[in-house]
Order: structure tokens, then C-alpha cells, then sequence
């Protein structure tokens, strides 16, 4: 299942008691489908608080013989406005969202100008200052690659694993006072994007060189150099599996 | 002064006793910055409830000697956030927002897919159905040129003034799946944006055919095959003036 949703208006994906999440939200719907029985939905990921969804995908063992179509237009029904099923594809019993996938788009978005237009003010952020927007492509540029991104990530808690991610694109998308952070990885460490969107924000500040965050990646440590950008500006953008027929 | 906002959230622009306008914010915000006195805004024109802006127009007598730029900071920090001032210029004590306004922009926006993401469903008229664009096109450029519009509007009551505009500009922009009626003209009838748009959609589902709306442009009359398309959609985008800088 595809799934967007409005991310400001939720503490985050991951089903926690007490608070509303995502996961919470469309477990509930299905669960009202099922005649009140406990429906699991799995995600590709989590998502943080604030952060925005085009493309979330989960995967479930449907609690009804319904079409995939009508499991679209009967979840929508129950969802609330701000979580929309997308799409809805048959998958083998094999399918796994989060280890079946092979990678992932974020888009962050940036409006580059004095006042963000309010219809944009949940899904922007706003920068005043003018961006050196080549720097930040250069910048952008030399982080490209296979690469220890310790240094553009946070410590989640629990068991440190490999900090070693390969970042396929990472791209500004220019139009008018937008500015468009296209980050494409086999997988994203916890606030990696978001460290990314903020180390490039501030290259385009003047305040970091590209030479600074090639400095980064040769000597992968948690700092401050690379700020956690705010989640309002963040979509998940789109999730990769091997079926053609997923994408 | 140039306005930005959310009109979902208000009953359109005029100020009016007991409801929330556009207006009666802006205001009040002018009243507040003026120790309690009453300050009356001039718009271009009015939007209805539900429309948004881009680029609404006011001018007004500062009741202070404050900068521009510290005008655009001190509304938008007592203004509520679905309204925001984007840009402030001073102009001859001669200058009418309405009056010599010369030509407005609007757009209209349309999400062509089953489902509209939850982060623009405040900014789209969501459409299912497949639209045929080469049509839609080619209705467009029917309509452009000066012609009586009457087919094309409502009446607002009170007395009728003449129904010739002209319309400079009405384009279908299209990107992935939205689609974005562009509209310029020297001005607009009562509710004109949103009836071209609904006959054109009618023309995207093959329910009018282009030679339809030039029959309704050689015989103006008010009726239903015009149909007013929902305001969500619709955006004030521009005001022109003659002063270069004001553009």
C-alpha cells in the first residue's frame, strides 16, 4: 500500500499508546474493516514527527478479500483527510516492505525568499537569506557516492550498526524561490536527510566549504557541523523494490 | 500592499460584521499597530469565501511612519499565519489598488488522479476522471480576446454593468498530475474564473465540445453549462499595474 500523509498533524509513523501516529491511524482504519479484530500494518521505515509522505509504502495481510481497488476507496473512507491511500498493489506472501526495499527518495523543501506564501507554510521551509545555490550544488556533489555518513546522521538509541549508506542522488531542483533537495540512498540513516538538507543549508550560507563536508565523510564523527534541518520542508518521497510493478 | 493567504479559512475578503474575513484581519492588525484606531484597507477587488491569493492588492494611509519593510514585519508579526504580507511599496497619495489596477492574474489548480495527496488538498480541485488536455487547450484558446463573458459569470445583485472583458491569457499548464489554468484579464466578472474553469473541465470529459463555448460566447446568456468550479482550486495569483515597480 501506498500511502501519503500530512506529517505536522502526527507524533511521527511508529504506533506508540497515547499518541496519534500514522501507523496508529491506518492500523485503527483497517481494524474497523476487520470487524474490530488487531490489524498489523508493516512500513518500509519509520518516519519522525513532521515529517511528510508521497510515497510511505507498508505491507499487510488483508483481514478481507477485498480488490485492491475497493481496499483504496474503503480506506479512505475511514482514514481522516490528512492520511490518503495512494495506491494499493497484490503482493506475493514473501513480500516485506521494509527488507524487501532496495531504496528511497526524500525530497526537502526550501522556499528562498523574505515570507513563505501561507498555503506553503506546512510543507516549506523558509529561508530569507539568498543561497548560494551553487555552492550547494557542488556541495551536494561531493557527497555523492559510498560513504561513512556518521558525521550527517544521529545516535537513535540502541545498537550502533554500519554507518556505510550509498547516496545515488542528491540534487537541488530549482523553480522560483523553491529550492528542492532530491536525496536518493540504498537506505538512510536515522536524521541523515535531514543533517544532508542542513549541512547543504548552510554551504549555501557561506558557512561550510564543499571542502567541509568531504572533511566530514573522511572522518565520520557526530558533530555539529551538520544541524538537523526541521522536519516541516520533509517528504518521503518514494520507496524502491525489485518488482517493476511496485514502482 | 501585497497579501498572501489561505482562504479556506476565511469568508473571503470583505470585511463584514460577526465573520471572518480577509479584510477584517488585516485590519485589525492595522489597528493594532495604530494604538486602537480604525484603519480601513483598499483591496483590488474582493475574493470569495474559500479563494486564496498570491497577489492580492491593497493600498492603505500608514498610520505610521514606519518603512516599508518594517510594515511587512510588523503586520506579519501580529497577523495570524494564513495571511502574510509579502511585499510593501510606497506609492503617490494618488494611487487606488482598484481603480488603476490594469489586468489580474488568477490560477487554478487541479490534481488529475484518483486520489489528491493530503498536502494539497487545501490548493486542488481533485478530478478522477481521465481529462483529454488537447481539448481543454483548444477550448482555451477559444475564449481568449475580448468578448461579452456573461455566459461566464453570476449575478451578484444589484445593478449589471457591461459583461465585454478581455481575456489576454487562458493556458493549461501541465506537470505530472496537475493541471493549472492560467487566466489573464484586463478584469473579471463575478465568479468568471471559476465558470471558465468548470466549462473547460466539462470540455476534459467530452461533456462540451470547443464549438459549445464559442456558442456560448456568440449567445450570452447566464445558464448551467457553465458550471461554477469549486473555489479550493482557485488562487488571486497578480495585480498589474502601470508602475513598472509595482509589477
Amino acid at each position: 500500500v501506498t500511502l501519503a500523509y500530512d506529517g505536522g498533524e502526527f507524533q511521527g509513523w511508529q504506533v506508540q499508546p497515547g499518541v496519534r501516529t500514522v501507523q496508529g491511524e491506518v492500523e485503527r482504519a483497517f481494524s474497523k474493516l476487520a470487524g474490530g479484530a488487531e490489524v498489523r500494518i508493516h512500513g518500509s521505515g519509520r518516519t519522525d514527527t513532521g515529517v511528510h509522505a508521497r510515497g510511505q509504502v507498508f505491507h499487510v495481510d488483508p483481514p478481507r478479500a477485498y480488490t485492491a481497488e475497493k481496499w483504496r476507496e474503503a480506506l479512505n473512507g475511514i482514514l481522516p483527510e490528512n492520511v490518503r491511500v495512494m495506491r494499493v498493489r497484490e503482493v506475493s506472501p514473501e513480500f516485506h516492505a521494509r527488507y524487501d526495499a532496495r531504496g528511497k527518495q526524500y525530497r526537502y523543501f526550501i522556499h528562498n525568499a523574505p515570507v513563505v506564501p501561507p498555503d506553503l507554510r506546512g510543507v516549506r521551509l523558509g529561508v530569507r537569506s539568498p543561497l548560494d545555490v551553487a555552492a550547494m550544488r557542488e556541495g551536494a556533489s561531493a557527497l555523492i557516492g559510498t560513504h561513512d555518513f556518521k558525521s550527517f546522521s544521529a545516535n537513535r538509541g540502541g545498537g550502533e550498526e554500519s554507518t556505510v549508506r550509498t547516496l545515488r542522488r542528491l540534487e537541488w531542483i530549482q523553480e522560483d524561490e523553491t529550492l528542492c533537495l532530491l536525496a536518493e540512498a540504498d537506505g538512510f540513516l536515522y536524521r541523515m536527510v535531514r543533517q544532508l538538507a542542513g549541512a547543504l543549508l548552510r554551504t549555501g550560507l557561506g558557512q561550510l566549504s564543499p571542502s567541509d563536508l568531504r572533511r566530514l565523510l573522511r572522518n565520520p564523527v557526530r558533530g555539529n557541523e551538520a544541524p538537523t534541518a526541521p522536519a516541516r520542508g520533509l517528504f518521503l518521497w518514494k520507496v524502491f523494490y525489485d518488482e517493476p510493478s511496485l514502482n
